[in-house]
């Protein structure tokens, strides 16, 4: 099996979402070095473009050389020492995944639920802030498993008023709804490439504010992973530019490319095409039998959750897999509890697009007719 | 600046190195999702390559989704636990590394050195393996800092009697000259894309044994890292498939095209090029006063370090600045202690070429003449 053998998918699934064409061009451009002084000034501008998406100042603002999850072990290894108090909000799988982590670096993890394709309520995070007073305080802004958008004001500010550092999860949210760190009081944010930003996966954008990045200098303890941290990570992308691992070359352009795109499309224009996308595919799924998981109020317009009707239920794998098979569309099932009760349904930066859902709906229309 | 404006460059450095035209052409190719059948189809077909390149049959060998150093990471976390006695060959700047990452892994890191531009003296490795009774000796096959390729197969089996895991850092090595992990008794070995793979970095092809396996599935402690837990890993690239994070699709594309074209020429074939530019480098830069660091019996073919003739000395961070900006050829620099002390000259992969070599002698003797 060679590459060019593989088959040509519609990708409607949690992510990886189709590539853009002027990605994939520039995924394809002959190298430069990682040392090389044009490379230095492509990653300042992807700096910038990072810094405007996550709406922040923060200097350390950066694609870490490895996946979302990688993004999120960056911000835990580094903020987090053996013994801290450390708050997460959990709804779901990558909720959950954020507690693993944590313990991972030594914390004492405590978890605030919520039930699944609902979001977190602010006032029990804050009780639970002012009884455990934590070190960091985390949660998912856009949670992959159950379709929920997240409310971060007031969970953010009970966490600052405790001196707690916020680390957010931007996973399915950045490039496709507003993210706003520095306006919300986020600490450390992280992101993928894979998803509302039409690029491969490979990369995670993250960004440091100035009290994670003194938190991190002053630590007691050295940070666990050599790779993601940040105190040499900074002399690499900062002006001292010291080589520390050799960075990702092309992946680096795809995202470049993927930013300018973000950029010359405008995000007041990027948010409203992706809301009318799942606005479209919510309305023609449910004359299919297919209904919200999640209420409006918090519902994540790139990632759509939907329960499923009696008749899909007991066969749901087997339909995915025809839809895979016979029109080349991916859709996701659910994760962990969720597994075999829901669809998740990506409509992702370049994806979100009327002629995908049409596709989608067409053939299951065909399929259930 | 867009990856487009970038100037085109004759990568001669320490790598990245200049990727084959068909690599490119893998990783510009639209994305499947990295739960489809027909990836998972692509990814076995990946890991065979891998297995036959490392020279092993350990059925846990895959691509870590993160770039070389993160590989070594891979490797400590998992092999190490918070006490344990881990022995280090230090003859470089990345077995420096290595005894870093160890470190943070909470070993206690006794480390053997040798002079820069040398190997690693058996006896002495044997010796401490003796009196120190390790969990884990780790050392260098080539290391990039030195040029330095190091006989393994006597310190290999010296742990492997006390009951050592060995670790070795295949980075420089893999593709270009012969590994043979099996036959050495190597029980975790990591390498990179990015050099003699003629692959973009991103990705670290790593190899554990059976002994490793077990080692990180009984450990006491947990992996500190979540995302390179290879018991999770092996959940995903192993029969069960399961979702753990997004693999880097394109990258895994790029890589697939890569271990194909080295299949097509075969590694006899391909080591012979390497040592055959080499060659020919080596006696037209002795021309031009420059001098090879390593003594013959252990140099590496795909990485080559020269010592400065007085004429380049004071200036030779000028000199590869013009021939950067002037005949668009990158060469590298001394790294550590061999910083304004030597140049590393690669030619890695596609690029071990004659016609590389004449180009960058031409434009050296219009400089220099």
């Amino acid at each position: 099996m060679r590459p060019a053998d593989l088959p040509r998918r519609l990708l409607l699934g949690p992510g990886p979402s189709n590539v853009h064409p002027r990605v994939r061009e520039a995924l394809a451009r002959p190298l430069v070095g990682h040392m090389d002084p044009t490379f230095f000034e492509l990653l300042d501008g992807v700096q910038d473009s990072l810094r405007a998406l996550f709406g922040t100042g923060h200097p350390l603002t950066l694609p870490i050389s490895a996946t979302g999850s990688a993004g999120m072990e960056a911000c835990f290894v580094n903020l987090v020492e053996p013994g801290d108090e450390v708050l997460i909000g959990v709804a779901g799988v990558f909720g959950d995944r954020m507690a693993q982590v944590a313990a991972r670096c030594g914390a004492r993890v405590t978890r605030i639920e919520a039930e699944l394709g609902t979001a977190l309520d602010p006032d029990a995070m804050a009780d639970a802030i002012g009884r455990i007073r934590p070190r960091v305080v985390a949660l998912v802004h856009a949670e992959t498993s159950t379709g929920v958008l997240q409310p971060i004001d007031r969970i953010a500010a009970a966490s600052r008023e405790a001196g707690a550092l916020v680390i957010l999860d931007c996973v399915t949210s950045l490039g496709g709804v507003t993210v706003a760190i520095d306006e919300w009081g986020v600490d450390a944010a992280y992101s993928a490439t894979q998803k509302c930003l039409s690029c491969p996966p490979g990369l995670s954008p993250v960004s440091f504010s100035q009290r994670a990045v003194e938190r991190a200098a002053t630590r007691v303890t050295p940070v666990q992973s050599w790779y993601l941290d940040v105190n040499l990570l900074a002399n690499y992308v900062g002006e001292s530019r010291v080589y520390h691992h050799t960075a990702p070359v092309s992946a680096i352009f795809g995202l470049a490319e993927g930013l300018r795109l973000v950029e010359e499309e405008g995000m007041a224009t990027r948010t409203e095409r992706h809301r009318h996308a799942a606005n479209l595919l919510i309305e023609g799924m449910g004359d299919l039998g297919f209904e919200p998981l999640v209420d409006a109020a918090v519902r994540l317009p790139s990632l759509t959750t939907l329960t499923l009707p009696e008749k899909v239920e007991r066969g749901e794998a087997d339909l995915r897999r025809r839809l895979l098979e016979f029109y080349n569309i991916e859709v996701g099932g659910g994760l962990g509890p969720l597994a075999g009760r829901i669809w998740r349904i990506g409509l992702m930066g370049e994806n979100a697009r009327v002629t995908n859902v049409e596709a989608l709906l067409s053939a299951l229309r065909r399929e259930l007719g």
